[in-house]
């Protein structure tokens, strides 16, 4: 895990170096945001499920960087005041509170064509059938019908009373749609048979409900210097979570519950699939 | 033109259908900003373009809906308070206007990750190669490097007294990218030879100085009511453009001469550039 840190870090800070003129506010502010604190949770999904069918590690950190970029652009805009309105990201001043809020739409928008640029690059893969099949589901999983669509149901949802129903909906697409691609994207780079392919993502539908479960037991529980963002905003706002809808010992049998089930939709990688059951295991366990 | 007008907005209505949920708030923003009103300049490029080499036109229109997606993303965001805090567009309340600032916020991002779905596809072109590179294209005009970079340079603008140099230069980002990805994609798509390549690039350059110009001029002159949006805001806010900088006789002298010179690029292609020819031309003397 500290390797892929360190290695997306480092294609950040190499790929994005200071253009010679006013440019380099934008880049500061895509850096400033993209670089150091994140756990690079999806890079690593990516790297792990490549991993299973031995794709090049080259391969599946740029298709990692590709889809931290999708990202971090969703968390600079999440962030902005007429979104969330928070303050803090990783411990740092969030990208509208260093620099502005004009700055932060802008380097949120240059993120996110910046990652369909690294994976469309013949660098991340030889074959370009494979490269555009990514960005196909890359594009589609960062939209309306994904993560951004997601995105509008949440700021919809502070107004009534969801229920379980609605916010599993909500998340499956919120968070669910970008966690499922990296699965999708190691596969596709290994031209996996679709029966493995049904597991993955019986996988990343049980990895992604988990994730955010944990999430919201330690935005309810949590330390904010340890969180290095502001937490119980949700609560505050009077917004439905899913420890809010079941409780804190419920949810947690539950997030546990789905990290079984995430485990047994590995049965057929054996041995193999030991980085995905560890990932399964420290998303639900970590303590930021 | 009309014939491209109509099939963007058909196709953006068909392929931006009402989810049953929620999240048909965000498609109607989408299409409220996408459907409508445009001079659709970019799909026509494309279009045209593509047309010397024979491609067929379905392609060209995905091409163009495409590149579409991406302006109409940029003008969203442009619009939003933070930017340029614009209360009219094509005639119509800006989408944060129409809805809130959030929403515009997802309807810009949702329409640039569709412009790289739709390009991605399948139905775009027949040869993943291609596809692939007009992603990588598109993404590299759209981002930092390119458009957004641009728009970070006006914004920065403000403040200073900016030369016609540094003018020409962040319009050469800020439209000039996205004119000239137009050219390159019906070069790309029909195979055109590195020679032809080049003078496409200077018809893209000199387009893209010309259209801005134009702009500058309606901007100073025009009526605002036919423009469908603010004039004079730039004047207001002391911010240089090619009017202020040159007057409005030399202005339009010097478009009239990148006209002349954006119609030179074209003479390797003879009579079938006539569409090119033809777009520079209403580009220059458009009255919106």
């Amino acid at each position: 895990m500290r390797r892929t840190q360190a290695d997306i870090d480092l294609l950040f800070e190499t790929l994005l170096p200071d253009p010679d003129d006013a440019r380099r506010r934008l880049y500061r502010a895509m850096r400033h945001a993209a670089v150091g604190g994140g756990k690079r949770l999806r890079p690593l999904l990516v790297e792990a499920c490549a991993g299973l069918f031995d794709v090049p590690r080259s391969s599946a950190l740029r298709a990692g960087l590709a889809v931290e970029c999708i990202h971090v652009h969703s968390l600079i805009h999440d962030d902005l005041p007429c979104m969330d309105d928070d303050d803090l990201r990783h411990g740092k001043p969030t990208v509208h509170r260093a620099y502005d809020e004009a700055t932060a739409v802008l380097a949120g928008d240059a993120l996110l064509a910046f990652g369909f640029e690294i994976l469309s690059d013949p660098a991340t893969h030889p074959s370009a059938e494979i490269r555009c099949e990514l960005v196909r589901e890359l594009a589609a999983a960062a939209g309306a019908g994904g993560m951004a669509g997601g995105q509008m149901l949440d700021l919809l949802a502070s107004g009534g009373m969801p229920d379980l129903d609605s916010i599993s909906r909500l998340q499956r697409l919120k968070t669910g749609a970008l966690i499922g691609w990296c699965l999708e994207a190691g596969a596709i780079m290994g031209a996996a048979p679709a029966e493995l392919r049904t597991g993955l993502r019986g996988y990343a539908q049980c990895l992604g409900l988990a994730f955010q479960i944990a999430d919201d037991l330690l935005d309810n529980q949590g330390d904010e210097a340890k969180a290095g963002k502001r937490l119980r905003k949700d609560e505050d706002q009077g917004k439905a979570t899913f420890v809010s809808l079941l409780g804190a010992e419920r949810a947690r049998r539950q997030a546990d519950m789905l990290v079984e089930q995430a485990i047994a939709h590995l049965h057929a990688f054996g041995e193999r699939s030991r980085l995905l059951r560890e990932i399964v295991e420290f998303a639900v366990r970590r303590d930021r």
